[in-house]
């Protein structure tokens, strides 16, 4: 058998936190890449709800059962992020118009800066069309039902941190 | 060195004539895969101007020095050619918000009737994106410019189709 | 008990033919409006697939369990049919935003030329986004699976109208 | 005479503060809906213009002369209010794409949090497109003339909050 | 006085009819640029409603009294008559998103067609935002009423035209 | 040689900083209308990255070169700027689709406010559009190369500002 590539994908967000939208994605983009490496942008002008190594830890909890997957972060640019890595992809979600336009900007942007990554878009299944983290950590700091919106695995870590209290 | 992956992708078009736009995508796709297939999908209803055999030849000289990827055409359902051909990936370009709205639509549907192949969208490089298969019909038929506009191998036979005269 | 309103709404389409997409609009307007008629426009220009006495045969059989709907079907402006039957709503649904640029200007059109029926709009659910009746055409018509896209009571007519052939 | 429903509806938003366009929507909705709830929702994490119950106060000079429109605020989920109110629909005005996203996507979230109540979506008329709260504010900050863009019987309160001056 | 600049801007389009939208930026267009040619684009696969000749008489009509204001007609590329009118400037009207990634497409081919041509966009008044010339022929022809959707001059014949039939 | 218009033309924005975006947008703007004047529009709400008089300092070595330039800044409503400068025009660039929808809000309510000034709108070209102000601080902020992205005259300058060192 001959194998003609051997490729490496990169999934950035903020995962904050990480969602089942999210986690749909990582799953597909596992199946179709030799290795993706999920991480953590973090940006020194928004204000995240959860910590970097939260976040971090979320996810290793949620994609624990995916051999090919691992976990990271940086502070710096996503093009600085992918030279590293010698990634040769870039995977993005998309939702709707709105991600798309901004996306696209992005993906222009980062071709230009490095152009050895290609950046890669998956469509969101349906049933997560509606979901964000912002959306979730709105409905959960109200004390609303967020099950099923974030993997089970970190639910209650989730509800506590935003709600404060135990479920 | 092992092999985790050996991915099939397929590329499915009018390509009513191929463009630069469409070979831009075929080049990168190329060298994230294993295999490209670009395949000519035919459609009873739309009357096309170059014959199916026309399509696959322009394709076939455009892409003539890509080692890994095969032309081929099919009359059917997308979803059908994927599974017939064990695709792993359905490769689409995207060049603006209504691109987007009806690729999104195709994709969720064609993942609804096969869900074992994953689309994934790559943007059009900035400068392809004014560019598509109608435009260049549109100015070459009334005698317009197209140079730049689609693969020179095959510039000469669209002018002399489109316009009926040798340049 | 007093009774402030008695409100008519109208579901105008093609309905060429009814998908579950549609028969989720009229349930949901059904439950909020006092009575409802889903009415098939005919449109002299466009060629539908069915006729309309197929397509208002196949709406009566979808929601022949529902009390406070009608069907009929109109020839004309959908602004005249709203002043003959006194409608105090026009429903339509929702998709993606292409959808909505042309439903807006409709809306807007039918406000001037019958300013008395006021347009409303449901979203679709988010399992339905990417149905349409000219997707069930597309699919079906090829020999594709069309289970689930339109209602079980009318899918073996539909699939032996469209690919000549029983089930 | 038989009365089939007896429909709830409620109009949240911030109103920070009611323009002419909310006034609009407001009399549309209470045409077709036999109770009108419009309801100010406060956000903590927002840092509004006026307070509730400046706001709520703006709305019922507003509304005075509508005789099935009730004012309420709230702080929390909208969803838990449309339960706590048993509201039959939540109605939303739609001016443009931007809007049309966002609101497809709290529509689709309210659907999954609390599905007794539909979200229904009225059109702006072509008039108060351009007109938002904020731009209110903007040129009401700066000293320019927002006659017309909000309810006259507000307006000298609005100008003396925003600009500091009596007119 | 010194004349900087003698501005030649032309406005291109189907005109199929003129309605009030065209004739407002006709308006506009030529209080700005020296000289303004309306120019109707003939295009071989479209079957218009109106002939050429129609189309140019009632704009003849519409733009009577503005004197910087010419009439023709041209079948070809919109580049090659931007260069034979040595236009320094091609004018359109921006009604919607649709609108928008159209326009975008063709000014940015037309750039690369014909660079000395600059594309400058106006938008349509509020109250023109629902308006074309097919919802016009759709209405018209339906015996609805088109009164204030053309200019006034042009009406009767559209009618007569469009119903076949005296008002 | 008679001259039927004397057009003054402002375009106005934060250019915080400007890019070549801006750049190009001025001088084909500059080519059309006898007088331009970019103006620096001052927003106490927005804390931009460089000071209004940097920013004129950094508009004026950038088009030193244009002789119908004029550079200006204004804290108050476009509106009213552009009453007392009697424009004639706005210039504004169009990138995607959410500038769109931003920028033609805008434009009808400056319309609306100062009826007698028109905005018109210029395609950004193909290769610049992904750039806006916002990204190349980012990329600046983070060490990331700008070069092709500002003008060359003030890339040191920018440099120094955003990210402390000199190249």
């Amino acid at each position: 058998m001959i194998c003609l590539k051997n490729t490496t994908a990169i999934y950035p967000g903020s995962f904050d936190p990480v969602t089942v939208g999210h986690l749909d994605i990582i799953r597909r983009a596992a199946s179709l890449f030799d290795n993706l490496i999920v991480v953590v942008m973090t940006n020194a002008k928004k204000a995240p709800s959860f910590t970097v190594s939260e976040r971090v830890d979320m996810l290793k909890k949620t994609v624990a059962d995916i051999p090919n997957v691992k976990i990271d972060s940086y502070e710096g640019l996503l093009a600085d992020y992918a030279k590293k890595t010698k990634a040769d992809v870039i995977i993005r979600g998309l939702r709707a118009v709105s991600d798309f336009e901004y996306e696209f900007q992005m993906a222009l942007t980062n071709k230009k800066l490095y152009p050895d990554t290609e950046t890669l878009f998956l469509t969101t299944s349906a049933e997560n069309m509606y979901l964000s983290s912002s959306i979730v950590k709105q409905i959960g700091s109200m004390g609303g039902n967020i099950r099923g919106f974030v993997p089970d695995v970190i639910h209650d870590f989730i509800i506590k941190r935003l709600y404060g209290k135990d479920e």
